[in-house]
């Protein structure tokens, strides 16, 4: 299929409108051109959004469901051109892509069960005569900043919540990413125009750089702010919106760790290494990034891992066959050369990391994938470098493992391959990982959508997707009806005149 | 009973050292001098804090639950003398200084229950063979920030809380409210001691003032902050806090009105009033500010109000029978003698407010409560004064009465006085009440803590207490365990080597 | 259209064979002879079903989720085939026929949800190094009893739940209804060769009458058995599962109430008794059967009561403009005259009750609805008659009204049209209504899904559709693991040898 | 301490009266006789009940929570005194008469804690203006039919519970332990005292045997009955409770195993075996009765099991260092060698299990504890006989072990002791044990009241303790408000007149 067909069941065409341009990872080419939405704007779209709400927050949240109901089956409608175009637009490989729009599937139907709960609670009253609740209510706009590693599910995570909760979206994607955010808006306004009545900008897309995103943060017409991202952008983001009042719902750095104890299954935890190390080229918020191996599995395992990863098949995300596609751009090929540099440096033994199918994709920039052996958990070890690079460390007993594990900033994802049940719940429990996301016999990647989806410390501490997620996007009442014809106070206080 | 009295029973002496100087509103009188905690202490303090948290984090809860029952003991036999040092540090009258007891001791007890749940969930997964379930660990010190007029309370609603959920405390009261702070700390060591094995510095308290509080604000060792106070406070912690990536518990200015339909019953209505108006002499955060009442009402209401208002008794809040006590001090009443100017030249109305019984407590700040009736709900009405100001507004449709009680930048507590369910419900829905706390015949003061406590825009979103707030001392962790041998990939993705 | 092709929609011809007769209560024709299921083979479906589970229950729950979700799916295709079936074979308006297939879409998009939740939890444990938790498992093969009156909704509101609660079904629907039954296994079919890799006989219907349903009911191998039916039938059912240890979901009979007080929107409350009196010729297990209106507004309610009763149009129902249909059978029309004529006997006056239409369908039995003012609430009022009786009843307090709503062996719906918050939040406090479901300004019938629905006392107790009625289809377990290396004993206990 | 001394603690004194006459397990000896009560007074017991019920169930949950909080304080202040009249009277060692008081002080503070939750949901409605909520409220008096070996707990589990969700008690103690059942009103009326304003017979003693047993479970008034012993009585009282549409919560017989794996802890193992089995003398319902060890293991872990077995020290439960008291009484000795003789005849060889101590107490029945290895798990090992034999069999496979463990008609208690967290999860599975309680490295027997406590089969299914147990005691109501001035239907129907 040609790039440009896929573009074209979105309605997506190569124009040569100035703008943000799309460019492929695959082999840097320009696949089209988006118009720039004017900071000047946003103040306008901030309107909108707060009409769409005045009506929206009114709908019942069972019809509101049925929007998302439809969206969901305009996404299955549309798996492998969504799946194709973020692999063409995100460099990650097709099954990535389809996985990654059945994300979008699945939330979505776990959000139309969701619109008929949105439970609060009765609560007994100490009051005769009274009746206390606590209702959730819609919170109001919510802007969604994402990131180009996954360009749409992250939307969908947070819309098809948000929009069951009585929430207007404002989208913000990544600037490598503005064709699959049309699409999603294409297959959106599908959805929506099948559902009817639906107030106008529910769902607007903003494509732009740094100054959109900065005027809409500091906006205080958007009470939740949902950025996928970058520390670095989070804690400007996680400023602003708290100056203001506004809620934020982090989901930035990790530094992702795996624990492979003496008990492991070597074979699970050789596929799971390669899967959460290399898969979408190394470029998951939940990759791999650290593998903290007992010193006596270390001679096993290592020499198995390097030879697994001297065969992963590298080239385009397109072709079948591929495990791993390109990094995204120019910049991230030279921050992971950097990375590599400082960890010699630090007294890392690098296997990998080289840059290659040069020849195929001059303007692509494909890797081979690192491991780096390290002396210590040094500082760039420490760091995240959104790249394949694989660092390796030993330990000897468990106490050491998980204080590896938790002593970096971050606390995304975090794993361990054992077989004993002492050690497996130990890392699960309040001594064990610091992170949101803690593994048994799984990698750190690849989370469901059922569970609360998010990490702690520079993490940002914002959860998605499952579970109670969706309170993020209300607001809380803690209602008390007096309907006696007494008004007795609280604590038992008497306060009465004459 | 004798000043002194009251503080002997917590070993307070009224000592000559340099440090924080309690004095109280009643007459203006030094009680005592507190030393102050130099903030150059903090690391030492947060260190503490730490090491207190790697022991209590892994004692079972409902053992932690212990010493919160312990605590709840020791306050029950305290709860006299506590009260009357509340009267008397802070000048709120007997009865609501044991009213602020009470709630400690039902936290405590609420607590208790808790600490057999700190339910997380089992969650069903997707993958065969695989377990999927939600934890609450301790989230790490906590940072508990209180005002001067709930000066226990608060401290109570955080602590027990957070230490049932494993974490260690650190308080640093209201510079006003030392000594309140300090006979909490002699009670909670009590409790302590009859406990027998908890670490050192569970509770430690901070005296000091704004540099201090400063440097604790700041310190990345406390992942949660608690504060309570002005929004302008709140701003400062909220956006030093995220910066840091902590967890904020704001719990800021409220401007809570109260709506009194035709239908209300004027009985009830006027003693509501009274007691939110008045009580606490308006220095509560859910102190009732705005009334806003229909058209055709307040020509009967406001005549009965202006009458019982002058009939409220004040006096030293010490003395039985007084309602009404005085404002905290000098400061206070300066706030609110320009408040009142600025509302007459907004167009208000003003009925009392004056500064009374200077010969009996030359240095004691009492006023007479002021209702002001205002034109419209101009800037002042807009802006918290902690002091007893009532404007009053008048609407004609409930769509304009909640417009009303809405367009104002706090978002605290509200109330409506009604008989008609439509009405009510139509005030408790998505479309109604903006508020963290929105009731229905009952004033906007005085919740029980068996529900969330809280609001929403300026007053910062926190909630503490009942429901669920004690998620805010805790971090979340969703866990799988694979216990088959094959490793699925979530959303069906195919990622194998040959 | 033909009735013929109705059924041929579902591939139902209408055969020669023996078995059971399906009659529309239209007009009493033959519609189609279906084969019974011999109570011999009982052991042979429990069998299949046992078969079914054991593989069943190790699908992780979101994949089964996907089996109704494709139900769901296939019953949106069929919505309008299948509610014309629904109204030929049971007789209730088409309009009806449709709102009862919606509530069947409405709950398999309510159980898709629910498959990603099916929440347990994880619990505080007093021992140190231990974990708690809670899990829902599956709770083995669930048989569903159905009545005539909703031939196909209860099915689903029961298959729903259970098959993603990993529960094979063995239906049996009513004796009257076999022709729906028949089309939803057909409609069920579709869904599962779309699944693809279902075990066999996930959903069996089972044809036949008293003797099959007893053979099932006893049957060791069925540990849920949900019914839905009489009083005198539920009895009997919940004796037999009890005795064998099994669980019952009891829907039996209601005696549905509405009070209407003086504050009422009577133009409102005409609307509801309509609807809910009427509705179905008076038919559902919610139909409204009693009318306790203050005395202050008979009068006034009543005539305008009479004057609608007189209008309504009475047809068949497939006919549009038709709101009221046939009584299902000669059965029923016999026990409506037996209950009239004994209301006369206990002092009533009745308007209306006469058959209608003879005719156009001489073997339909069309009626018209029947008023019938009650001087007290005697013995026929008390008893559930299936057929459009409203009683009418007249009281001058809430106390007095709320007495009489309670004073029935039935405890399904009820309901109160009042505008005034304290009747109403009166009605719905635990000295209030005594049923199961209770309204404010509805009627009794015509529940939401994401409600729990089922009712008290001779209603038996039972709870189906929303709200957490899934747990009745699984199993609980409460699991401790100790991960330490030590073994405390609860509450403390020393229990050691030397 | 003399006996009479314990008994007159409480102000039970050797009465002449004629009546039932309790027996002391230790050395036979009559300990007092307390008056029967006549079955002809039931109908007035239940008429109390309802009185009290009429009153208690609008008293604030939080309020009644007081009276439980305060039974607590009277439990703490009497845990010697009835520690030891349990011990006395029951026959268990101290150890384990303490351990069952503070159960129930336990379940008094997470009844406090649940006395401001009994949390009901608010639901997202489908219609608009409509609000629906679900609301618990008290179900009416409850009884609670316990049995000998937990003579106070059990009422304490049930009462504790039913107070707070504003339902009276009825009790009903076994015939054999009337004392301590007498002992417990005592303390209630203490709490009562202090408590001020509780109606009359919120709880009431019924001392009796089946006579007046079958009048009180017969009785329309109990809508609640929580019964715990044998499987035989729990089928009667299911049966007669089930056809008057009441609600039973059974706690019936267990057949609790333990699987020891391979990679068990055997240390750990070892003790928890002993405890489990021998602890009470073998009549827990969680008592440990089946050993199914792996075939590897049972050659290491028998011989050491022998030894221990060989050394447990047997007497007098009141003296200090005993852990194992005596069999009940006389028939309890004889039912266990009855089975005994049949383990044998079944292929079984016994070790241990002979009488013992009769010099010193010629009217105790002490017993050495049991060990039968069995070829098979015949008929007797699937019989529940309440004594201390242990059947061992052993495995080859989990799936084998977890077959066995599951074909057993009990199903309340279950563990296995493993450090594979393969086994050990596949064990909690959805295919693993059919329990109501599964543990990990922990013997079958003493669960935390933080659980909910039951199991499934003949054991009954009903729940107690913790988790949401508290829902059996209460009834459960749907309501939706609609506060709009339209009324929609559900499912979008249709229904107009012109």
């Amino acid at each position: 299929m040609q790039h440009s067909d896929i573009l074209s069941r979105f309605g997506i065409t190569s124009s040569s409108q100035t703008g943000l341009t799309a460019r492929s990872p695959v082999d840097g080419a320009t696949l089209a051109t988006v118009a720039e939405t004017d900071p000047a704007l946003v103040p306008d779209l901030v309107a909108n959004a707060a009409r769409a709400f005045e009506a929206w927050r009114v709908v019942p949240a069972p019809r509101r469901g049925e929007l998302v109901r439809l969206l969901g089956e305009e996404l299955r409608a549309a798996k492998e051109d969504l799946g194709r175009l973020v692999s063409l637009e995100a460099g990650k490989i097709y099954q990535e892509g389809l996985g990654e729009v059945q994300e979008m599937i699945d939330i979505c139907d776990f959000a139309v069960g969701l619109s008929r709960q949105l439970y609060g609670l009765t609560i007994a009253s100490e009051r005769p005569g009274h009746a206390m609740r606590e209702t959730w209510h819609p919170a109001g706009p919510c802007l969604v900043i994402s990131a180009f590693n996954f360009p749409v599910a992250v939307w969908s995570w947070n819309a098809a919540l948000a929009l069951v909760c009585g929430d207007p979206v404002i989208w913000k994607p990544s600037e490598k990413t503005p064709l699959t955010a049309a699409a999603c808006q294409v297959i959106f306004e599908r959805a929506v125009a099948r559902f009817g009545d639906a107030p106008a900008h529910l769902n607007q897309v903003v494509q732009g750089g740094r100054a959109v995103g900065e005027a809409l943060v500091a906006h205080p017409g958007l009470p939740v702010v949902s950025a996928t991202g970058s520390t670095r952008m989070g804690r400007e983001v996680a400023k602003v919106v708290a100056e203001r009042f506004g809620r934020s719902i982090l989901e930035l750095g990790g530094n992702n760790a795996m624990i492979v104890a003496p008990s492991a299954d070597l074979d699970m935890a050789l596929r799971a290494i390669l899967f959460s190390a290399v898969g979408t080229c190394g470029q998951r918020c939940t990759t791999l990034r650290r593998l903290i191996v007992h010193k006596d599995v270390a001679p096993t395992l290592l020499p198995r891992l390097k030879a697994a990863y001297a065969t992963v098949p590298i080239g385009s995300p397109l072709e079948s066959g591929v495990l791993m596609g390109p990094l995204v751009d120019a910049d991230a090929f030279a921050a992971m050369q950097t990375a590599l540099t400082k960890a010699k440096a630090e007294g890392g033994v690098v296997t990998g990391g080289e840059r290659t199918l040069t020849d195929r994709f001059p303007n692509g920039y494909y890797v081979t994938p690192a491991i780096v052996e390290m002396p210590a958990q040094t500082d760039v070890v420490r760091h995240e470098t959104f790249a394949p690079i694989l660092y390796v460390l030993t330990y000897e007993t468990l106490d050491e493992a998980i204080a590896l594990q938790n002593a970096v900033p971050q606390g995304l994802s975090s794993c361990i391959f054992s077989t004993d049940v002492r050690e497996t719940e130990r890392f699960l429990s309040a001594a064990g990982s610091d992170c949101g996301i803690a593994n048994v016999n799984i990698g750190p990647s690849g989370a469901e959508i059922g569970g609360a989806f998010g990490g702690e410390k520079e993490t940002g501490g914002g959860r998605e997707s499952g579970s109670d997620a969706w309170k993020a996007y209300m607001r809380r009442q803690t209602a008390t009806v007096n309907y006696s014809s007494a008004l007795p106070l609280a604590q038992g206080i008497k306060f009465d005149l004459g």
